[in-house]
């Protein structure tokens, strides 16, 4: 996510430093083009800078606000890429005064991480949405939106608690899908091995997702977890429905039912 | 389906007459190349015929079966593309003894349907299963292997109770999944309809076959329930697995079902 907004927004601004967690991904993105420094220490990095993204799992994001109180310099706009913003704007609200802080969630990713899977293409046309804290003043609200747009993105302002509702059914819940899916499918697959010989185009998108880096997903499903959970059993509700229809060969029902959810469907897509 | 198998198979056989049941689809398939001949006439345009592929929703495969008793020559071997085969294979053991049938299920489609949708590839390196019927002899197994593999496609024979258990998981179970997301996000847009302004790559693609063929989905759900809902049932037992994991907040668990289910994911696709 951090290579591909850099890849995305080189030429709008005058210096782009890379912090990457290891020594050879810090030396590949500079050696690529993709950053103008790269270090390994996120308090080397950040000083000085006038703007300075979070673009790691959310749980991480959390730590890392902590560790910037005292790295980044007075006046600094702080935001971040992660993709549940309750607790990360709880943790905003906690800087020191003297720092700006927007929280930040471009609705996009890729089910494969690291530099090769940098795309400066990644938020283009896609959704951006914007959390104010206690520490967004509508000139850092504004600075955060401005680098949204640079990369082809388009912003949504939401407040955290709504936000976090929202991609728990948008995103959470069909991610929570993938996995259980996977995990059913595996089982069966124990059983009778030829499964995986059958499985078509439809259980490969249904489960795409289900490949998405864990650690990240891990963060989203801890740090939003009544939203997701509360997601869950509404979609556990229409799937009872449907069960019970299919076990009742209730026809005018079952085609009410599927015809409902193609109408959706092809309505939002 | 049908008419993509036309353009798949044409220089492989003599003559090719499509049936549809609207006249204007006849006159479009006949206008655009696609067979040689075209007509809304079962009977007519099975007359004759050395083979009959029966690519209609798995309901009325087993309806058209009872028409071709009639209609079929001597020797003709009767074929399918349905999605679903116990139902089916147990129609063409009810066939007369002069007729030969074999079941047949391409694993692939489309979620959109018609004569603009043909795709002479659709075919192509998919699998092909075949299933015998007490009406199958090795000689028609043999001929609708090759035309499988005129398509371009990779046949396995399984017997139609496995091929329906199989499929329960590998498509019948994605597809009910799809549908009730979408109905769960739909009732939970009547909420909040920002939610379709969130909705990303993940809900697209978890989504995507519900806008299948509604009709098509009946039929296979109908004539599948017992496997289906057996699927349904250890998909939920799967995903209340995790649920109570994330509420719990058990980190450990989390992190090696996640993981288990990404590993699985990325060695299959």
């Amino acid at each position: 996510m951090g290579a591909s907004l850099a890849l995305a927004v080189r030429g709008h601004y005058a210096h782009i430093t890379g912090v990457a967690r290891r020594a050879e991904t810090a030396h590949e993105a500079l050696a690529r083009g993709i950053v103008d420094a790269a270090t390994t220490s996120l308090e080397e990095g950040v000083a000085g800078a006038d703007m300075v993204i979070l673009a790691t799992p959310v749980r991480t994001i959390i730590t890392q606000l902590g560790d910037l109180a005292g790295a980044a310099k007075a006046g600094a706009i702080i935001t971040d890429l992660g993709s549940t913003k309750s607790e990360i704007v709880r943790a905003m609200n906690r800087l020191p005064d003297s720092l700006r802080a927007v929280g930040s969630h471009p609705m996009c990713g890729k089910e494969v991480t690291g530099l090769d899977a940098a795309d400066a293409d990644l938020y283009r046309n896609k959704t951006w949405i914007l959390t104010r804290s206690t520490r967004t003043d509508d000139a850092a609200l504004a600075a955060v939106k401005t680098l949204a747009e640079h990369a082809g993105a388009v912003t949504l302002e939401l407040d955290p608690a709504r936000h976090d509702m929202l991609v728990a059914f948008a995103s959470h819940l069909p991610y929570a899908l993938a996995v259980a899916l996977v995990t059913a499918a595996d089982q069966a697959g124990l059983n009778d091995p030829a499964l995986w010989q059958v499985t078509a185009s439809g259980f490969r998108d249904t489960s795409r997702v289900a490949a998405s880096d864990v650690t990240m997903m891990l963060d989203i499903l801890l740090t939003n977890a009544n939203a997701v959970t509360g997601a869950i059993r509404d979609f556990q509700f229409s799937l009872d429905q449907l069960t019970a229809m299919i076990e009742r060969k209730d026809e005018a029902g079952l085609r009410a039912y599927l015809a409902g959810a193609a109408t959706t469907r092809k309505a939002h897509f």
